[in-house]
């Protein structure tokens, strides 16, 4: 019940050690010496994704999900469609750099598909406007939103936030609160965690301080 | 009072867009062909992104900020020393592949540097964990979230949710809700935003099913 990362993408790295911190078992299967230096370990299996047999030792017939995030799209998708004749009903989670290829990488079997140039030029627009930009939801059927994180430097109730940002928790003490309504106060010290318009978060930073 | 857009990734194209839709100016400096052809209108300049008098055609000295996105971290680097020469004070927003690149470009006067390999890393983990994944919050000083939207098919109270998990708004009939209360029950047909860990969003999938 493990999750097979496969490619040569540095993004495997940085999704290996998220799923170890997680606490998640995973096998990782690359054909980059350098990828297989940087995780050096019993669970990284150095050889082409792209030969049948080596998706077989990294386990691609038993896992829960697979993982894949090669340099070329192509490739990605060469490798997705390989791990779908092996395990048809198999969860398969790619990235792409093309948001074109998103299309045909779900008619291949791939179940989430994230088209990372489109996602990063969303980011560095909402970035550009506001200094609080902090995430974004993108998979929202309605819309996409952003995020906003405020440090509190001066209290305010949350009834006198913009229109245009809903507040969604409170960080006090370590601790996340989504508990609240119009009249409660945030105070200095706490963190403001907002979803809206990045245009309007210099607004609220103004408010804060 | 505009915001210039410097660069060949395609990414350029995607904040261009986003920027257009929030109705903010900006002006695109790109020596790409396929960009400038996919961007083509007034706003779009053809010219190399590392020629100051380009850089200073497109505004860089007026702006109120900068994005630079070229497809080479080094290249990055070059060009946003030479808007930092231009203009100290601007706010420069850029994208690095490479995250040990993050600290030499702030050095270079990038304010915001975003490493799409080790954020699309951490994206893939989360997607693989959960199909309720929708987005992440990355900038956070204290750690990092992700984010689940849910369509709920049976109700439920709020404090029924699993601890790792918390509710941060509810969407009903296209509007937003962040005021609620443990005993708030969401109702068949509205979505439920979560904050958590995606190896507890299958459990939150299946108590709203
Ligand atoms: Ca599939
Ligand atoms: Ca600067």
């Amino acid at each position: 019940n493990h999750i097979v990362l496969i490619g040569n993408a540095e993004s495997i790295v940085s999704a290996a050690r998220k799923l170890q911190q997680l606490g998640r078992d995973y096998v990782v299967l690359t054909s980059s010496k350098i990828l297989y230096e940087e995780l050096k370990g019993d669970n990284v299996i150095l050889g082409d994704p792209k030969d049948e047999s080596n998706l077989i030792s990294a386990g691609v017939k038993k896992a829960s999900a697979a993982i894949i995030a090669m340099d070329d799209d192509s490739e990605t998708l060469l490798v997705t469609l390989r791990v779908q004749k092996l395990n048809p009903p198999l969860k398969v989670v790619t990235m792409v750099k093309d948001i074109s290829m998103v299309d045909i990488m779900k008619t291949a079997g791939a179940d989430v598909v994230i088209p990372y140039e489109d996602i990063m030029g969303r980011m560095l627009a909402f970035a550009s406007l506001s200094d609080s930009f902090a995430g974004i939801i993108y998979s929202s059927r309605e819309r996409e939103y952003s995020i906003g994180v405020f440090d509190v430097k001066k209290g305010i109730k949350l009834k006198d936030l913009p229109p245009r940002v809903i507040p969604i928790a409170i960080l006090r003490d370590g601790h996340l609160d989504p508990y609240f309504d119009k009249e409660t106060e945030v105070k200095p010290g706490e963190s403001l965690f907002v979803l809206g318009d990045p245009s309007a978060f210099k607004e609220v930073e103004k408010l804060l301080s």
